[in-house]
């Protein structure tokens, strides 16, 4: 656990002892398979040895490029005749390490897989390639009068959002990943190539499969596919900016909602000093003080009436007058400080790098939770702000560090570390989106207990026996290079 | 394959090569354990080995009630120790032959463990033990504001609703178990309890165990308590009837509410067949012609607003006008004969029982499949009504046989073979909402490809390795008695 728990020591993120240069017929046969699109230039490796984490880049030994699931397939069975490690790369957003090759091996970039192959109307779903980021998805949705409805914020890549099991600022109404995907196109640790369910909207036949890859980030399988579902676009949309006394009024507004059936569908909350960062980063003068950005969605009539609901709901649990917009540019206007936040809260403190959190509790402990850390951080001198997806119980404090300053960065670590286990005491968990990667491990037995972490130790092995799938994530197996 | 497609076949349900009797030691240890709630009585035998399938009952060894997680620990514990098989049993509702005991051993029945745990109103979620069923839990639920959604028909155990991922008539609202279940708690192969998730809304913390369970019929673990979604209450419901002039105009209706984002609460579809069987059993007058019953809800005035929005669509897809009802009353009148069609279709032909099947299809290829499925069903000269829970894409037949007769048992078995790869075949699955059981795992490695059944049957070896839950079941493993 102590290890696990401290992730900035550096035998947890650097070339481990468990490395060993990668053998010359693995390289030959990617090199002769991938050609162009086999590297191993520095550069490149560095760039896939790192993702958004506070963590120091852990380079992969090779790159290759895959187009296609066979691409993917041939690679995997080429590293798993030689137990290589393969790490699936999309684009690097995510931000507990998950991407890091701590045991070296063949990074599988799947960023040119980049081909939406199917929209359909009727059944409101799209099969896309693992590489379409959520944005170009919907792009091409852009006259369909449907979009695909998942936003963690950055422009994540749909396989990658698979294997975090994201979700973010709308879940509230639309659901997680989870409940997005029907289908998937997944290469096994033996290079098959399965699909792991129909395109039925539901189906009792067999296990899971579909819900085991989700969350599973690459070490289980490698989704190569994804058929999602959409939502059809509403007519019309309202956004509505509220303040608060406190955080329990903003989150007591939301949660009243919720339980009145009303179809919010997004629901931030800020806290002061998040307000404070996008006063001085987008130059708003918004009120200092805890704050809910809403959107609100239907057919004609439907939103207005749903806001003015609300509006009643603020008022009654405290809160202020809305701030309203309905035309596209006036929303984006009102919302794009939102968007914004994490690099507005990063220069609160400029040269600073975040350790970013990321707990979720049942919905009724969300304010008690919050006020607890917001006093733990406030305790500990640095600057942290805190913000969440409060309909889900899922809030993020961005703890800013001095990278170069280790005592704090401890300190930081120890802040995280009680968060997580105060989450887990509200009967929450220690990751609400952002998966486990290296950082969340040492969490797991606490918060399933050691059984259910047994069960998941069992599931890896059977699925990838040789543990050459994204090793030294989710669950901790024997690392043996070579396999 | 020919074995597993023709179920009748008395070696698939009969006693079979591999049972041999209850170790003298498992019975002892299991009656000073149980007490009064170990029995040996052939009737309740009898009675354990059956449910609503066409199969012949194949009863287990002994029952044990067990009334807490730890009783369903100390009967699996003792059973492992010898290579027993254990069989959950809840209200013995399920409809593939789940329950029955083709290899003997001891059925655990769980409709003791009745407690409702906890509500939490706040958390719109609710605990219960898992064998309480849904009507209770609805009843438990009746002043609360909230409402337990997932409606197979039957009054089933929560428990068993998890083990089949069971839906029904409002999943095309309120989503299918898997949508509506948060955290299990699970009984292991070794007799380990634990929890799969915390009571967060959304988590990424490690593989979804959740998910693995559910739908998992038992055949990995023994579901001791669920912690499920509620949902607001209407404050509104509205109720309304409305014939077409072929299948194909009802599906289409469906098909364009739902991509209008109109939040039909349910949206069934009988066929005239089944209207007819509804007219002679309840004394109506309905139309025999296919027919969709609606159902609307929400807060004031948007019941009626969805409900007006939804006459439209159907009067531009060739429907009718809408029969309505607005009071409890009078929605229930309207209802009830969509509740009662099963045992409505059954007395279409005294004595007879009927094969259930369960396809479910993309939404775009319903009205196809249905009418081609009509074709064949006619053109065998069975009684066979259709219908269906249009929004989700899943529909029904009843195909009625004389249990007596056995080239019509027969001919409807290969009537339900070709319903079942035509699902398929249109991008479907085998299974919508009635599970695997023993019906369906022939299908398995049709509808999702050998390797990927290869991946069931390792995450059931891994959970599972000797073969002692519920073996026989959804995939098929070598049993050998002893373990």
């Amino acid at each position: 656990m102590s290890v696990l728990a401290n992730p900035q020591r550096s035998d947890m993120v650097s070339p481990s002892a468990t490395r060993r240069p990668l053998p010359e017929a693995v390289r030959a046969a990617l090199q002769q398979h991938f050609g162009e699109r086999f590297t191993q230039n520095a550069s490149i490796l560095a760039q896939h040895g790192a993702d958004e984490s506070h963590y120091a880049p852990t380079p992969p030994d090779a790159v290759v490029f895959a187009l296609s699931s066979e691409d993917v397939a041939f690679a995997v069975k080429t590293c798993a005749a030689q137990g290589v490690p393969v790490i699936a790369f999309g684009v690097g957003s995510s931000i507990e390490g998950h991407v890091l090759a701590v045991h070296g091996g063949v990074c599988i970039d799947l960023s040119r897989m980049d081909q939406v192959l199917a929209v359909r109307p009727e059944d409101m779903t799209a099969t896309v390639q693992a590489g379409v980021t959520r944005m170009a998805l919907n792009a091409e949705l852009a006259h369909s009068g449907f979009f695909f409805s998942v936003d963690p914020g950055a422009n994540a890549s749909i396989g990658g959002m698979v294997a975090t099991a994201a979700s973010g600022t709308n879940t509230v109404r639309y659901g997680t990943m989870r409940d997005n995907v029907l289908s998937l196109t997944v290469v096994t640790a033996e290079g098959a190539i399965i699909r792991t369910a129909s395109h039925a909207r539901k189906s009792s036949a067999g296990y899971n499969l579909t819900q085991l890859y989700c969350g599973s980030e690459g070490t289980l399988g490698i989704v190569t596919e994804a058929t999602v579902r959409l939502h059809p676009r509403p007519e019309e949309v309202l956004a509505a900016v509220a303040n608060f006394p406190d955080i329990k009024s903003a989150v007591d507004a939301v949660i009243q909602a919720v339980q009145l059936g009303l179809p919010l569908a997004r629901a931030e909350m800020l806290d002061a000093l998040t307000i404070r960062a996008i006063n001085r980063h987008s130059k708003t003068s918004l009120a200092e003080a805890p704050t809910l950005f809403l959107e609100f969605g239907g057919a004609a009539g439907e939103a207005a009436a749903q806001a003015e609901q609300m509006q009643q709901i603020v008022r009654d649990c405290g809160g202020g007058d809305f701030k309203m917009a309905t035309r596209e540019e006036e929303r984006s206007a009102l919302w794009t400080p939102r968007h914004h936040a994490y690099f507005a809260v990063l220069q609160l403190r400029p040269g600073s790098r975040s350790l970013t959190t990321d707990a979720c509790v049942p919905v009724s402990r969300l304010a008690e939770c919050i006020e607890e850390t917001r006093a733990d951080l406030e305790a500990s001198g640095l600057v942290a702000p805190i913000f969440g997806h409060v309909g889900d119980g899922n809030f993020h404090c961005l703890i800013l560090v001095d990278p170069a300053n280790e005592a704090e960065r401890e300190v930081a670590e120890a802040l995280s570390q009680r968060l997580t286990r105060r989450a887990m005491a509200h009967g929450g968990t220690c990751t609400g989106e952002h998966g486990v990667g290296l950082h969340k491990i040492g969490y797991l037995a606490e918060e399933h207990g050691e059984a259910a972490v047994d069960i998941m130790r069992r599931v890896k092995q059977a699925l990838d026996p040789k543990n050459i799938l994204n090793p030294g994530k989710v669950v901790l197996l024997p690392f043996a290079p070579g396999g």
